[in-house]
Formats: C-alpha cells, sequence, structure tokens
C-alpha cells in the first residue's frame, strides 16, 4: 500500500521534473554548437571540447537550463598559456552570447548567457585519471565520464533526488548553502542504484558515515559525511557539507518514508507572512529583535557568504560575553544590503555585574587584582567565592544598541565587511524598523527567523 | 619599622583580650569546685573529672565565660550506664545552676548557667591514647593533654589567632559557620610558634596544605586544609573548614602583613546603614531582591544550618534550571523565622524558552521528541541546530515569584525545612517588603548582601 503510494507520488514528481523531447533537443543542439566550436580550435591549441555536467549526463532537472563547457588542453601547456589561450578561445565560444563575465575559479574562465542558457566555458588541464591534478577543476572531465558510464538507468532517481534536496533547501555545495552538489547527488544514485534506497538508508546516518563506491579506502576524511571521489580517493566530495545539513537530509528522508507526499519535492504556494503576524507572533513570544545592515560588499558569493557566517559568529560572541542571551541570528544579503538579524531574549541588563577574579592562593595575580580594585569605582567590596576573587562591577552595556554600535567593529568581520563597515558604517536597525520594513525578502526572513518554518 | 610597628599593635591587643588575674581567678573557683563535685563520685562510679577546653589550657580571651568539664567513665563501661550515670552526675554538677537544658553530641550532656558561666558537662569514656575511641567526645581529654603540654608560653598567641579569626568571621568549627575551631587555633600556634609566624605562613597557603605536627602523614584527607589530629592521625582537625573560609584567612593574613592595623582584631564602630541606603544601592546596581520566609524549625544549629544550606543549593539549582541569573543568596535566622534572601540579575524572562532535543542521528529519541512536540503547543516548528533538534516552547515561570511559588517546596530542602513549609507554608517576600523591613537584623544582612562589606 504504502509502496504502490510511494510510486505514484515519485511518477507524478518524474512527470514534472524530466525534460521532455522538444527541451531535451533544444538543449543538445545549443550545447553540440558550442563544443564544436571549441573543436575549432583543436588544431591550433590541441584543444579539445568536452560538455560535462548535467546536460552531459542527462541528470538535469527539467527548466534548468545549464551547460557547462570545458576546453581541456595537453597536460604540458604551461599555466600561464592555459590562462590567456583558455579565455580566448572561450571568448570565441561565447561570441553571441548575451551577456559575458569574466569569473574565478582557481583560474578565469567565462561565463555568458547564449538562447538563455547560462553557460559555463572553462579551460582545464587533461591529467590521466589517477594521476595528481594542476588546477581543481581538472577533476571534473574524469566526474564526467564516471557518471555517463555508470549513471545509465538511474537518471529519474538523480532527477528526485536533487528536486528532493532543493526542496529540504540543502541542494548546492556553494558556500551560502553548504549543501550536496550535483556530483554528491549522482554518486549516491550510483551507489544505492535509486531514491528509495537512497532514502532508506539516509534515516539512520550518523555523522562520520563513509559511502566508498570503489572503495578505496578512507584516510581519515573529519566531515560528518564521506563520499569517497571514485576518480580521486583524497577527496571527499561531501566535505562542503554542513552537519545540520547532513541532519536536515537524515530528517527529510525519515518525514519521507513515513508520510510520502508531493510536497517534499514541490512547495505548497502559502501566502506571505503580514507585517502583523510577525510582530503579533513577537510579542507571544516576548524576545526582542535586533538588526544590523551594512552595503554588500562587491564580492562573489564564495567570498561574501564566509565572511557573513564570521560575523555572526562575532556577533553571538560578543552577546555572549557581554550576558545577552540568543534565541536566533541569521543574515541576509538583499540587493544592495546585507542584515545580520537577531532575535534576543534580554532586552536589558542590569548595571550590575560580577567579575570573578583568580584563585585566592595563586598570590601574585590575586594581589594584582585586589590593588586594581581598590583604585576603581565598583559596585561592591572583593570579596571570596569558591576560592576565587569576585568584584561587582558597572557594566558599560545594558542594552544590545549600545553594545553593538561600540564593540562589534572591534571584531573579526571577515576582510570586505570589515572594510565596508569601516568605510560607510553600519546601522542598527530597531526592532520596530524591522517589524515596519517594506522589503518583503526581509520580512519573510524575521518570520522564518521566528517560527524556523519549512517554506 | 613594620615589625616594631606591628609589635606594637599585637601588644595593644593582647592587653585587651588577656584575662586578668582577677578574670582568671573567678574562672579557676569555679572549675575547681564542680570538678571537685564529679571527683565526689569518684568511689561510687569509678569517675574522675577533668577541665577542658580554653580554661584548661589558659588560652581563653577576656570576657569568654565558658568552662569545659568532661566527666571520664573506665573505657569498660557500657554505653548504656555511660549515658545514665552521666547524666544524673552532670546533674547533680550543675545542681546550683540557673538554667539547665539536656543537649546532644553523639550522646547526651548537660549544659547550664552558673555564676554567669556557660558550663558543659559532658560524659566520655576514658580511651588510652592512640586506641580506638569510643564515642567522637572521647578524643578531647587527649587533645587537653597534648595542649597543656605543648602551648606553655604561646598562650598570647592563640588568643591572637582567636580573635583575628572572630574578626574575620571563620572563628567556630560548627556546622553554621564552616571555621576554625579552638583546638585548630592552638594546634597552628604549637607548629608556628607565634601568630606572626603562622600569619606570615598562610600567605603562600594553597587548598590542600598539609600541616603535620608529629608526623603521621596522612592518610589521603580530601579537604582544602589539613591539619593531623597529633592524637589520632586518622583526624582532620580542619576538616570542618570550608575552601572559601580557608581562603578567607589567607586574604586577611595577606592584608594583615601588607598594613597591619588594630581593625584586624576588633570591629570599628559603624552605624548601621539606613534603610535608604540599601534602596539607593539597589537602583544603582540594577538588580531585585526576593526573599522567602518560613517558621524556624525548632532544632539545634547543627541540624539547622546545613539544611538551609541545601535549601540555598535548591534556590540557586531552581533558578539556575529556569534561567534566572543569581548574583547573590544567602540566609539569615531570625529569633522566630528564616529568610533566604536572592539577590537576581533577571526580573523577568520572556514567555519564549529554547528547548533542546536529541541528536537526530539517535533515531527513536529523535522520533519520539518529533512526535510530542508535534501534538503540543509550540512557539516555532521543530528545527535542527548543531545537530539537535531544537523547539521553542512557552516558559512557565517568566517572574521568580511564580517560580519559587510553585517550584521550590519539590526541591530537596532538607527534612525539618521540608516539614515546616509543609505544615506552615512559606511566604515569598517582596523586594519592598525586604527594603522596608523593620528586622535591624535583616536590614543589615541585606546590605551586607549586595556589599560584601566586612562589617
Amino acid at each position: 500500500m504504502r509502496e504502490k503510494e510511494m510510486a505514484n507520488i515519485l511518477d507524478q514528481v518524474l512527470l514534472r521534473i524530466t525534460p521532455d523531447d522538444a527541451e531535451r533537443r533544444a538543449m543538445e543542439i545549443i550545447a553540440n554548437v558550442l563544443t564544436e566550436r571549441i573543436n575549432g580550435f583543436a588544431g591550433e591549441y590541441g584543444v579539445h571540447g568536452m560538455l560535462v555536467g548535467s546536460a552531459a549526463r542527462d541528470t538535469w532537472v527539467s527548466g534548468e537550463h545549464d551547460i557547462d563547457l570545458f576546453i581541456l588542453f595537453p597536460e604540458s601547456t604551461e599555466r600561464e598559456r592555459l590562462e590567456a589561450v583558455g579565455l580566448l578561445i572561450a571568448g570565441s565560444v561565447l561570441d553571441d552570447a548575451e551577456r559575458i563575465e569574466e569569473r574565478y575559479a582557481e583560474h578565469p574562465y567565462l561565463h555568458g548567457v547564449v538562447n538563455g542558457y547560462g553557460v559555463d566555458v572553462v579551460p582545464c588541464f587533461n591529467i590521466r585519471e589517477g594521476s595528481r591534478i594542476k588546477s581543481a577543476v581538472d577533476r571534473t572531465p574524469h566526474h564526467n565520464t564516471f557518471v555517463r558510464e555508470q549513471i545509465v538507468g538511474c537518471e529519474g532517481d538523480v532527477r528526485l533526488t536533487k528536486q528532493f534536496l532543493k526542496r529540504a533547501g540543502i541542494y548546492g555545495s556553494e558556500l551560502k548553502i553548504h549543501g550536496f552538489s550535483g556530483y554528491l547527488a549522482e554518486l549516491l544514485i550510483i551507489y544505492f542504484k535509486s531514491f528509495t534506497n537512497l532514502v532508506r538508508d539516509a534515516v539512520d546516518w550518523r555523522p562520520g558515515k563513509v559511502i566508498d563506491i570503489r572503495e578505496h579506502g578512507t584516510r581519515g576524511h573529519e566531515n560528518s559525511l564521506v563520499v569517497v571521489d571514485p576518480t580521486d580517493h583524497r577527496r571527499n566530495v561531501a566535505a562542503a557539507l554542513s552537519l545540520d545539513n547532513m541532519c536536515r537530509f537524515i530528517d527529510s528522508a525519515r518525514s519521507f518514508l513515513e508520510d510520502p507526499k508531493i510536497e517534499f519535492f514541490f512547495k505548497v504556494h502559502q501566502p506571505p507572512p503580514e507585517s502583523i503576524e510577525t510582530r503579533e507572533l513577537l510579542h507571544k513570544r516576548g524576545s526582542m529583535l535586533i538588526g544590523i545592515r551594512f552595503q554588500k560588499p562587491d564580492v562573489v558569493d564564495d567570498i561574501l557568504y564566509p565572511q557573513l557566517e564570521k560575523t555572526e559568529r562575532s556577533t553571538k560572541k560578543l552577546f555572549n560575553i557581554h550576558d545577552f542571551r540568543i534565541a536566533n541570528i541569521s543574515s541576509i544579503v538583499s540587493e544592495k544590503n546585507v542584515y545580520i538579524i537577531c532575535e534576543l531574549f534580554d532586552k536589558e541588563l542590569p548595571v550590575v555585574k560580577q567579575h570573578i577574579g583568580p584563585p585566592v592562593w595563586a598570590r601574585a595575580d590575586a594581589e594584582r587584582f585586589k590593588a586594581k580594585y581598590q583604585k576603581k569605582e565598583t559596585l561592591s567590596h572583593t570579596h571570596i567565592k569558591d576560592g576565587r576573587y569576585v568584584v561587582d562591577l558597572k557594566r558599560r552595556h545594558t542594552t544590545p544598541t549600545s553594545l553593538l554600535q561600540e564593540e562589534l567593529p572591534r571584531y573579526g568581520l571577515g576582510k570586505d565587511v570589515k572594510a565596508t563597515i569601516k568605510k560607510q558604517k553600519f546601522q542598527i536597525i530597531s526592532e520596530e524598523e524591522l517589524l515596519t520594513t517594506s522589503d518583503h525578502k526581509v520580512q519573510n526572513f524575521i518570520h522564518q527567523l521566528l517560527t524556523h518554518k519549512n517554506l
């Protein structure tokens, strides 16, 4: 019964996410044309083109229009020459693209939009499998070859997996997401053979779980999930996956098996929360909101997001040290601004704080401590508690606003965030401003921060 | 210079604390009369009387009028007979006392007031030194013999030590004080020869300090200070001393040596704090006061005080578990009532609290947790944080009053405190009531709780 119900649901999902013949043919035509353009440089530079990624493996989800093309240079090519000639060829390939951007992985590549398809053209060294790679992207052609061989017949299950991960908000290995990459989804299906096998296994995963398709053995990877790269056993394909996102996958797998529903793959349309709802919710909770806003530094996401995480960590640490207790903290990037938004349990702290000193028997420290606070204005005499000196002092910051304003800029915030704050300052956003923001993205974000509703 | 100054001060102190000839003679006369009364029973019961304690060793401080008399029974006496005959003899010795009370150590003894002297008459077994004692008080005659032999010439230094300890509030080994007993003060002087030697050594004490006069070796005593009983190496004479009181002694010793003053021995008269001062101080601190009051259970101090400590510990634990942060907590016993008084950093907490569940990978626990909170009214969806489930719940107690009222009676409070509370209930005393109390003892106590002023 449950089996049939599940199969039925997966069929419905597949109907919606499998590209039809027309969509597939359109993709093929463009991919072929572009690959041929690379091969046109074979004589001159010894290169050849390779279509990689989900388009090459028929594992893309209908509606995704991404084409990844690699320019394979002979291994002996010098790095500088690869970079220069690579850009030259890529430019020629994307000759008729609508927009072209130069982007950077380990070396520069081009991104362009051709007929509505996002196309990456990436130069790499053509390294024999198992040899040491010369740049991070050199593994990709081997991934491509491996998956193309192994995945035949399971493409639909890869699509189901990707869609399931997307819905759970954990698809993508970029530093903004810390989730599952497309290649990781493919390897999981190669190993488990089907989406249902995968989720049935995942319900019992725990941190330290190892999946080793070619039985390479692991070399002390210390991530939550270890999926040994079949083309390079030194690499953990799941290295970017965070503990919490692994847990979210385990949790979603259990929920899906318990009660299989199409909602595990597609959002149900919900009206966005009204600002008044958030206000009432906050009132009910009795906590307070406070935000920091600063201009979005002009850097790519993979540079920006780690810095935002660092800024969040510093904000947490600052509140902790100063005795403010945090309920929730998270950040959101709008078109021009970054917001760090905190929900705090403590709106205000009393002036008095207890300052714990050295143990009484640590004589030199003890004497320094006593001498220091004999001269200062304190709120109590120095006294002894659990073998240590204690003195009550006046707290400098009794509100989170004063604390953030004065102390946050001194903390580690990441290079570009720090520079932005130094140049442009940052604003403390009051609860009232946050609740009345006209930016719907920020509004929804605050609602989500408080409710943890799976949107 | 410092030497001379110090000697000068100690001389001044000695002048005030050494009993003069008249005081000493008066004490001797009474002690002799009472001891003779015990010896009058020698023929009938084979007992003899022994004057013990500071009166016997000339180590009492002028103005103290305590006489400790022991009735030594032959070792072979049966316990029941010792108790019955002991009380009979003691009653006869205290025949002309103003008041008589039966008190209890390991067995009953009598306390009476004779000519203004507080007299204890205690029966014990006359055990050979080094043999196993039959009751806790059997060591006392041996202590007496040892100290009388060794202390000659150092009596003044014992008086100085006792007076110094009294002033610091750490004299007395009873469970109300957790300080230094008179016998401990005597042993310290026997070991260090003088008060100045003692304080000069104490400045470098640390927990685990061992003093072993007869070089018995220690048998793994685990107290902060170990002073091996020269008459019974199995016993640590400093076992009752708390870590904080040991630290207070170290601290006072350092302060005294740095700036010797008569104030280390005698209180300077200070007008008691006005209620308005305490109110202003509290306002400045921004914290809040709350108290519990209940009828003083009708038990002796050594029974009562450990129960009050337990009640304080439970109150601390209760506040901790429920997220109220405590600045200070202490208890005071007035004639009829007990007060537990707390200073809190948090006056009120928000309704929302975070409830941390099991790790996601602990499947059985995880499923129970999720199922439980799916059915309950919560303030957020169950979500994942650091690998664990978390859900926001409504806090039951947002004020300390409601918390204490409902939860404290369920906690461990000690037998008699619990019984009193069960019978008579307890009252929560508001900050305003505490600040306007007419009981000066309680008023001073609150001021001391906030300031930690060494009164």
